[in-house]
């Protein structure tokens, strides 16, 4: 048997030495158009950014040790240029020689990634423009930081590859700007936890300019000016492009195979393609999502590689499924760590998933052991079943733990409740006796057994303010002085009961408290005296990391809060 | 509604505080022994250390705030010391008057933890002895370690609490042996991986004397002889016993309540003993494990607290079950974590379940982004189903992550072979594309497949030296020469194929390589030229640790390596 396999990045390179494995005799070429195989297109920033300073770390295998532990004739600088599916071969360009030449196959893999989405705009072309995609992008760079010495740099798109590099280059000294269209950083996120994200942007010194759309770019003496729509130009050094990635499919497409969103490759459950014996894997596919059951692209290294090695299976002659993917992911955000899974509140709303949502705000560990640090936890449901759809976490240590918990629990299919029973290690270093993933479980089960009715910082605003409803604060007067909601009157819940007969009770009650935990506490006390009531989910901490940031992006958002912010 | 609780720690304060917010009209009254509440037990050995310094960080809560907050009458140094069922109701004397008066109950909840095992040895009650439980022990403790300033501790016991007395003890520059009769430190650990944590201890200067016998101990001047049996006596100017805990259910069995494991608490999964309206939590019930479905004794506070939710959910008319335990663990040890889910090696053998393992030594995170440290994971699971029975890991970075996805998958019943379906989150300073508990899956699949087969670190001495058998080493000569397993011969795997036409085909063979990566590909490639081979699981990573390990346990033992060891 002989495979082709077009790509050696990530999907590509797990096949080749997963079909090494299963089959000693199979013929393995693999075609890579760039000078690099299975190299850590994850850590290309870092290489950037000095993080990491041997550029063979980013190189994990070469042709040479391929051919030596696998056999696998990897040929880098070969570009495939086309599919004949009906001769089972590919046209292939060594890119070295110019030579042109056909190579038969009798299983193909596609594994050709993605390209970085080129904006059709004035000047793309420019000198101090980039893209960083491969570890030729990422040593240019490299070279071009080292010999201009760049004091500025403009960084379009928001996404991963974008904050990673905006954290690298303000760890160089650079001045950094990041300017999008869209009104938030990292789409997987919802609005309000990117709200945390903006906030450590700027509190690290990245001008945030969201909303605002680039027009072009024109050469500008030792710059460039990045020219925006209805608005001035900024001008900087170094300008990265980081719009996202465009499936690469040209030659799939031209070889008439089925293509899905995006132009991506359609395959089954089998990473089969729609043309006999060719497999197609990685970021060029169209999945399953696991939670919405739509197809969709999800440009992530751990599908790639989990693709790679089921395709490889079945090329020979096994049988093996890719379920979907759920999209998990992390990334490092200067010293906080964002991370998700599933889908958010957004995806599930436009899916038309009637849902709901809980917010919390727990310590990585135990309070009392030194060093731990909050971190936000969203949970999105579905209403009813209580069926997990996704989870946003924010914070520092222990955010990349509980995400992996939750993604292993929506995997298995627990509904939210189940998440207060999983027996999850624990000491004072770690965790708390009760894990905030358990905590999830209790607070989503107290929302389905109906203990406690929420409402939520997109409503807060538009509470009424005319007496017909009470507005309760239960933190402590102290709290309250430092910022609260505009018209909710302070009631600590410690004094509560106490005032239980000064309360209008025929008035629905709002409450709200620092973090949702003792709005929850009053929300109970008052229920059972008969007082219709609900508490603002997430807690004044949510509310006020939100308005600021409205704030911050647009200074005559009327934010609602009194006091110092 | 009246409910009297007995025991204000872990399961007893949780179940009043979720009581109060099911049931504001409930009378709860609470009987505690000591004179704190809720306090976190588990942070104790740090005070000790120095690492928490504030005695207030221990006690989460005070009488005075429970009562605020829940209206809960939270009454320390009040010891119950009798229960009447018929009459429902308890005794109480007032520890600090004296005073024994009898209170009613509608509801009774029973959480008396468990007592310090007190061995029946002469000399148990001298001065410099102690047990270590509560605040009190620990403010006892503290307090002598500041007066007399100890130069040398002996630990009775290797678990939890000795390990941490260890570190921290070390940390104030004590000189520690631990002593205690079983081989191994951790009993929820395989001797194997067990042999990691003594290697640590032993680096940081802890003296181990494990498989010795406490005797007695004898005064003597400004310290304290531990005779030992069949053995030189130690010295030391502080001793502390750590042997175990033994259900505090004195008051249960003078009442007739049924009894279990080591006269522990029988309770249904309501948490219902075997009295009507009386029910139980925490260190004092047996539970069933989830993996043996046995009932045993497991005393975390995760349990605890998970354990005083649902009795107060019940005791307040609801109905919420405990689906048992799976002993789910982590423990910092010096730098280093090590954690355990579920059942080991050990356990399921005695359990009579055919079982089989996996050992994997995976990084952190990606190799190439700085500062990740290898772990070591070992996967138990049955044999045919490959149902997930435990698992344990030894590390730094991203053990305790690992244990709650290996926790989250045992609990939803995930099989061995769908962990490397798991879609868990990856960005290079958290993790690599394939996360090693992926990774586990892979193995598991490899095996069940048959693949590959295995052989064991037990077996390894054991095999014929005498040319029946092809030995094969795949390493570099490099480390080959670091040490080697005796009568292994050095082919690396890069040049296996080339010197395929030597190997006596007719003989077995059996491979080793570092972790047992390199082994199982040069399996691969000879079980397809049709040689019936094997390779060690874990490789001479694991093997060698636990040589040496075996070696300072014992130094006649013959560890059968060269080189230099």
């Amino acid at each position: 048997m002989k495979v082709v396999i077009v790509g050696g990045v990530a999907g590509g390179a797990t096949a080749a030495a997963r079909i090494r494995r299963l089959d000693e005799n199979a013929q393995i070429v693999v075609f890579e158009r760039s000078g690099f195989v299975s190299y850590a297109n994850c850590g290309l920033p870092y290489y950037i950014g000095g993080v990491i300073t041997d550029p063979e770390e980013l190189t994990l295998q070469t042709p040479e040790r391929f051919w030596q532990r696998f056999r696998v004739d990897m040929r880098v600088r070969h570009e495939v240029t086309a599919l004949h599916p009906q001769r089972k071969s590919v046209a292939v360009r060594d890119l070295e020689t110019g030579r042109v030449f056909e190579e038969r196959y009798d299983k193909l893999l596609l594994s050709p990634g993605a390209r970085p989405t080129q904006p059709e705009l004035p000047g793309v072309g420019l000198d101090r423009l980039f893209t960083l995609r491969t570890v030729e992008d990422t040593l240019r760079i490299r070279a071009f930081v080292e010999r201009e010495k760049p004091r500025s740099a403009v960084l379009a798109g928001g996404g991963y590859i974008g904050l990673e590099l905006a954290e690298n280059l303000r760890g160089l000294g650079m001045d950094v700007t990041i300017v999008q269209r869209p009104q938030q950083l990292l789409n997987p996120l919802d609005y309000d936890m990117a709200a945390f994200v903006h906030a450590k942007m700027r509190q690290e010194g990245v001008k945030l300019m969201l909303g605002h759309s680039v027009a072009g770019f024109e050469a500008d003496r030792n710059g460039v000016k990045v020219l925006l729509k209805g608005e001035a130009a900024l001008k900087a050094d170094l300008v990265i492009l980081a719009i996202g990635v465009t499936p690469d499919t040209r030659i799939a497409k031209e070889a008439g195979l089925e293509l899905g969103v995006k132009d991506s490759i359609v395959v089954n459950d089998r990473m089969e393609t729609s043309e006999p014996d060719i497999y197609a894997v990685g970021d060029a596919v169209e999945v399953k999502h696991c939670v919405t059951g739509e197809q969709t692209l999800i440009s992530l290294a751990g599908p790639a590689n989990k693709q790679g090695r089921i395709a490889a299976d079945n090329i020979c002659g096994g049988h093996s499924v890719y379920g979907g993917s759920q999209g998990s992911s992390v990334i490092k955000v200067f010293d906080m760590t964002v991370a998700t899974t599933g889908i958010n509140e957004r995806t599930a709303k436009k899916a038309g998933i009637d849902c709901d949502k809980i917010y919390l705000s727990p310590a990585s560990h135990a309070a009392y052991y030194p060093g731990g640090r909050l971190m936000t936890m969203k949970v999105v449901f579905e209403k009813g079943s209580c069926r997990l759809l996704g989870a946003q976490i924010v914070g520092y240590e222990g955010v990349d733990k509980r995400i992996d918990v939750l993604a292993s629990a929506l995997y298995a299919g627990l509904n939210g409740v189940q998440l207060k029973e999983l027996d999850l290690a624990y000491a004072p270093p770690y965790s708390s006796a009760k894990d905030p993933v358990n905590m999830a479980g209790f607070m989503i089960e107290n929302i389905a057994q109906g203990n406690v009715k929420q409402f939520h910082w997109e409503e807060a605003d538009a509470l009424p303010r005319d007496g017909s409803a009470l507005l309760l604060d239960a933190r402590t007067p102290a709290e309250y002085a430092r910022g609260h909601l505009e018209g909710f009157r302070n009631l600590p819940l410690d004094e509560l009961r106490e005032h239980l007969e000064e309360l209008e009770r025929d008035k629905p009650v709002y409450v709200v408290c620092q973090s949702g935990l003792r709005s929850y506490l009053a929300c109970r006390i008052l229920a059972q005296h008969g007082v219709d009531c609900c508490h603002l989910a997430g807690g004044y901490r949510l509310y006020e990391v939100i308005a600021k940031e409205r704030c911050a992006a647009e200074c005559a958002f009327p934010c609602g809060m009194e006091g110092n912010h």
